[in-house]
């Protein structure tokens, strides 16, 4: 019996390990490997939270002291220290990132030489009766300085003509036009213009065409300081813009390094001839405070000026030639003595990277210019000041060790956008074909903070689903504790047809570095401020914008005392970036595309369907490709959906991450706009006609309708109409289904 | 005591379930779920092994018989029944595909008139002395029938020139000099040309600049036959061109439909005026076969020929103008009368999908077109012959589920391209977006066995790996066994400094539908077939190239009997295809670009670099851009061997497979040949130049050398040489490690 026992006992005990052995395969599931629950991890919701609640406002005040500390236009001795300041604290070993590197490239740049520029009103006996002030005024001690670049119109060429004053309004084709039909003769006159309207550049081209020799650029209190001009309704008394103040700004009309269209600015690369770049004023320019160009303008003689071109300088604007003969300025002219000059220089940008822990090729982007033309507390420190303290956060608990995003980040610091978003363009230049085939989204904050009243977002379409997400989530600043969204809906807002009343994104133009990313690479571009309150002012931009009038001490005391709403900025900045890094499916929706699409389409069908087809194009292949766009967009949502309620696996998920990351690229034809730089965006591409549709199609409709135009026009337009088709079955191609061609 | 033993055996058994359990657990690896196994696969050799030996010989020969049984010229009724056949295929329910679809294009084709073409001999008092033959004998009873298209030069203008006759060698710019040299006045008449040296349209484009009026084009018997000219001697005693054989072919200088370039060609689209379209033949052009060119050519007058100009007609060539006086042509003129007529045609491409299993959005392409001049037995037949066989292994494996690619697999047949690569063209621009996104490569079988002695492959760099690891695996036609490999390696070999002797692999033009995918869109291509033993045929190409003596007869007795050189192609291509949908890391080898960009630079050192310097362009940065390049590939290498090793998760795999994929990618610029329609690929565009480097910097340099050139030429050499740098810099950095910007 004992050995029956015994075999009994080994015979239990080998089922019991047998037992044990399958209980042990098969019921306790094995744990994934790290690798494998990495990969199909989602946006941590609390760790967001935390690092929201880490974005410090004292923090960033002090960032923002710091960096408008002293003047920093692009590639001075402090743009560079800056550069450092960047370096130092990317590498810091407590809260820097994995790399910080400062390329530079270089560039065309416009400064104003050691002999200053000057405008005068020169009697005819060759005596100075009045001269515009070569600087602001030193209100407060820190306009003072050779640091503080004299205000001058960047790339405006050198000449010193003399002529007859006269008042150009806002220096338009058509402002130049009503003076000749007034029966001014432009020839050799001096023009008299005022910020606004159409972009700096512009005015020189346009009075150039005129025959004018020269350009004075002022701001009116009308257009800035809702109407006040006083000193001691202005800054340091209010915000409001002194008579001294004098907007500096590049009179480039395009963007990127001048010399270098389509190359990064290699010392060793191609460089166009300087004289053969289009672009440049072709007249000397001179930008002067609206003090000046009040002693100028009530002085003028001639017709009254149109009723919109009048403005609060006091008087009653004149469209000139020349000065009133009972004043003191009778006869005379206006002499401009611009001495700026061409120089190639080094400029820097700034990388800071946190690479990814599962799918490091993805890139999320995220930059700010660090130049400035004064001290530049508002533009651009504001935002470096908040970008410093996200990557700050976000290194901190890098090194830390607690979280790694699942895509990387990459931080910018761009030199010499001031000049023409140049450092970014170039940083596109180069690494054109990683980014296409890499970069998720590019965040740009430039100016944080505008003014403090609500959140602004300009961006493409697929953004506004996750911008909405973070502004639902954040405290707004201010007493009655509304969310971002909810404060933001109250300023701006729009109805959608899908989704009812919701605030209103902005479109992107080319006003700040988002530029290159969007129209040049085809990658999803988005733009975060605070901002007015539009009901209380209609200043164009903040008053003392590239004045030497934006310090610190103006940020901490009109534009955003506490800087509550620069927290709100990083919250929102912070937010966004954190979702479109770590989220498992990329939080863009490009269902939100449909609208935009359907609204184009209905303003094409409304104001042009009748004239094209006079001509015999039909827009039903338009139709029919916004049609099929909006399906498979409606599809592609639905296929998300169903993925998300399963288990995809992360080949799955980064199929359709890399659908939702292309679709903005497909967007693109290079050959669309062949008189554009850069410009390649079929939906984003600066629209000049009147009718609010694809850009292409509106401008070559407008070209069509205008006086002289011919066949080869309105071949232009069909043309554009079939790019702008082929453009959405190639989008309508990406979101499909991948496998059905 | 009894407690102690049951506890004793409770515990005992306990602690044996618990060993069982933890054994289980840990000791006995799980098996992969079927998911993640499935992702992680690799090609699986014994089903490669089993494919090839599947692909029949009979069965491609039948496929021959029955696509080459008629004419089936672009957009005949013919073309459209192997449309339907195709499909037929393609949808077969025992061995189709997941998909077949027959998009069709509207586009531009060039027909003779019902009204003939003719060539005749005038004389003074206008008689026809004699007139070319207008269709080629019937020596077979395939020759004949309404269907066999007339010998036409397409998109050559009518018109009814007359004059007198000279003969210009092959038409090249020189020869024209040479007759100007020779003292000949050109102006007003007809040039007698032969076939090779340029290209066809390039004859009368050259003839028309010095006031030729029309142009003639035969094939000499010195160029297609090793001299042979005799019926006896010539089809259907032996594979040569008989004397009535006349090449067709495409006059058109570009490729894709003349009216619609870059964009696809749907009936709504923009189109070119037809007057507008550059690359069309000037002057009306008419190809005629030897016998009559010998006819024309042993009667002129005039000083001989040079000997480079002379050919296998039996007389010494003279260069005119006109014909001998005491000949029966005396003072005779010929005139060309040419009727052909554009016409909009719909074209079909067929496209068949097997849609992968991992990587559904990941596209391994092959085609060939399907559209042929007469019959078209070798061209294009052979090649689709030879699709049709893979297709239905593969589709076979589809649908009995023992098979699916990891990665989708597009078989097409492309319409019209012997009018130049139009509907493989027009494809590439309507799916422009989702290939540049998806495509891995694209694999060319056109002709697929021009005679039973070689593989002979052309393509970029990448593929030679996975080209020489299929033929190293398939045995050669013919008596000793010999592997593909070591057959081809007797014919066309190199000495490589890396790899020792290799076959030599060919690079890819424009001569087939390859071109659009490579030069417009990136992708890697290759193109395959078997061709001659060069020791034994010095023909330009096949002897019936374009004539109706193309037929299946001609491949079945004298190209390819028992068709073991078409089975040889079909496993080439085959495998191939399935290492490329199949192979978990892509097997493309970008560190065998290294030779090439190695290669052009040392050629741009020796021929240039004095040159340049003398302009103060320096090659230095060219130097450095290929260095890295070269780093960054074999550090690609490593990398991929070390993963290779581990067991890599399969993101990893498809992060570097993008890198692998993408490299191609980024060498396109679209602003690099401006001149040029579809060409961007900044290594593989036309050189024109004598130095065997970079194309945009030899031909740059040739301009900037050549009579009348100035500063502008110069510039353009350094922004060929910066848009080089900038490519291979960006080549580099999409295979560098992907968080390194």
């Amino acid at each position: 019996m004992q050995w029956v026992k015994v075999l009994g006992g080994v015979l239990g005990g080998a089922a019991l390990l047998g037992l044990g052995i399958i209980l042990g395969h098969f019921a306790i599931p094995k744990k994934p490997t790290t690798a494998s629950s990495k990969e199909a991890q989602d946006l941590d919701l609390k760790l967001l939270e935390s690092v929201l609640g880490q974005l410090d406002a004292n923090r960033i005040r002090d960032n923002l002291r710091e960096l408008a500390r002293a003047p920093h236009l692009a590639t001075s001795p402090r743009d560079e220290e800056l550069v450092q300041l960047l370096l130092q604290r990317w590498e810091d070993p407590k809260s820097g990132l994995d790399v910080a590197v400062a390329p530079q490239y270089q560039v065309l740049l416009s400064f104003p030489d050691t002999q200053p520029n000057s405008v005068s009103v020169v009697s005819p006996s060759g005596e100075i009766l009045f001269s515009c002030r070569q600087s602001e005024e030193n209100l407060t001690g820190e306009q003072g300085g050779s640091e503080v670049v004299r205000p001058y119109a960047a790339y405006a060429p050198p000449g010193t003509p003399q002529g007859l004053l006269i008042y150009a309004n806002r220096g338009s084709e058509d402002d130049f036009k009503e003076l000749q039909a007034q029966g001014i003769n432009l020839t050799n006159t001096i023009a008299l213009t005022r910020y606004g309207g159409v972009g700096r550049g512009a005015k020189a081209i346009n009075a150039a065409k005129f025959g004018v020799s020269a350009v004075l650029v002022y701001t009116d209190p009308a257009d800035i300081n809702d109407g006040k001009s006083l000193p001691n309704e202005t800054f340091p008394h209010s915000w409001g813009l002194p008579p001294s103040g004098v907007e500096r700004g590049s009179y480039y009309e395009r963007f990127g390094d001048p010399l270098t269209p389509y190359l990064p600015a290699s010392p060793s690369s191609f460089r166009l001839e300087p004289s053969t770049v289009s672009g440049f004023p072709p007249i000397p320019t001179q930008p002067i405070g609206f003090g000046d160009a009040q002693e100028l303008l009530c002085n003028l003689q001639g017709s009254v000026a149109p009723a919109a071109w009048q403005g609060a300088l006091g008087c009653e604007y004149k469209l000139g030639p020349g000065f009133q003969p009972g004043g003191n300025f009778k006869d005379s002219q206006v002499n401009v003595s611009v001495h700026n000059r061409l120089e190639l220089k080094n400029s820097s940008n700034v990388l800071g990277i946190i690479r990814g822990a599962v799918e490091p090729d993805r890139y999320v982007l995220y930059g700010n210019h660090r130049d400035s033309w004064v001290h530049g507390a508002v533009d651009p420190s504001s935002g470096t000041a908040v970008l410093l303290e996200i990557s700050r956060v976000l290194g901190t608990l890098l090194k830390k060790g607690t979280w790694r995003p699942r895509r990387s980040i990459v931080f910018a610091s761009w030199g010499a956008e001031e000049f023409g978003l140049i450092g970014s363009t170039e940083f596109t230049e180069e690494f054109f074909s990683t980014l296409q085939e890499r970069a998720v989204a590019y965040i740009n904050v430039d100016i944080s903070v505008f003014a403090n009243a609500t959140l602004r977002v300009q961006g493409t379409p697929p953004v506004q689903s996750v911008v909405f997400s973070a502004a639902k989530q954040i405290t707004a600043p201010g007493p009655n504790k509304l969310s971002v969204y909810d404060n933001w809906i109250r300023y701006f807002n729009r109805t959608s047809p899908v989704y009812g009343s919701i605030p209103s994104l902005g479109t992107l133009g080319a006003g700040s570095d988002y530029a290159p990313f969007l129209h040049f690479l085809g990658i999803t571009s988005m733009d975060i401020a605070y901002t007015y309150d539009r009901s209380k002012t209609s200043a164009r931009i903040y008053p003392t914008y590239h004045t030497a009038f934006d310090t610190f001490g103006y940020v901490d005391k009109f534009v955003d005392p506490g800087f509550s709403s620069h927290q709100a900025v990083a919250r929102m900045a912070g937010s966004v970036l954190l979702r479109l890094s770590d989220s498992l499916f990329l939080p863009l929706s490009v269902v939100d595309y449909n609208e935009t699409l359907h609204n184009f389409l209905r303003a094409a069908q409304q104001d042009l369907a009748a004239l094209l087809e006079q001509r015999g194009i039909s827009l039903g292949p338009l139709v029919t490709a916004v049609e099929k766009f909006e399906k498979a967009a409606a599809a592609l949502n639905q296929r998300i959906s169903e993925l998300q309620k399963s288990q995809p696996n992360p080949l799955q998920v980064r199929m359709l991450n890399d659908q939702l990351m292309l679709l903005e690229r497909a967007f693109l034809n290079t050959r669309a706009f062949p008189e554009e730089l850069y410009y390649s965006h079929v939906l984003w591409a600066p629209r000049t006609g009147p009718v609010v549709t694809f850009p292409g199609l509106a401008n070559a409709c407008a070209r069509a309708t205008s006086a002289g135009s011919g066949p080869a026009e309105w071949a232009e337009v069909h043309r554009q109409l079939s790019i702008i088709v082929v453009a959405l079955e190639g989008a309508t191609a990406t979101l499909t289904s991948v496998t059905d061609l």
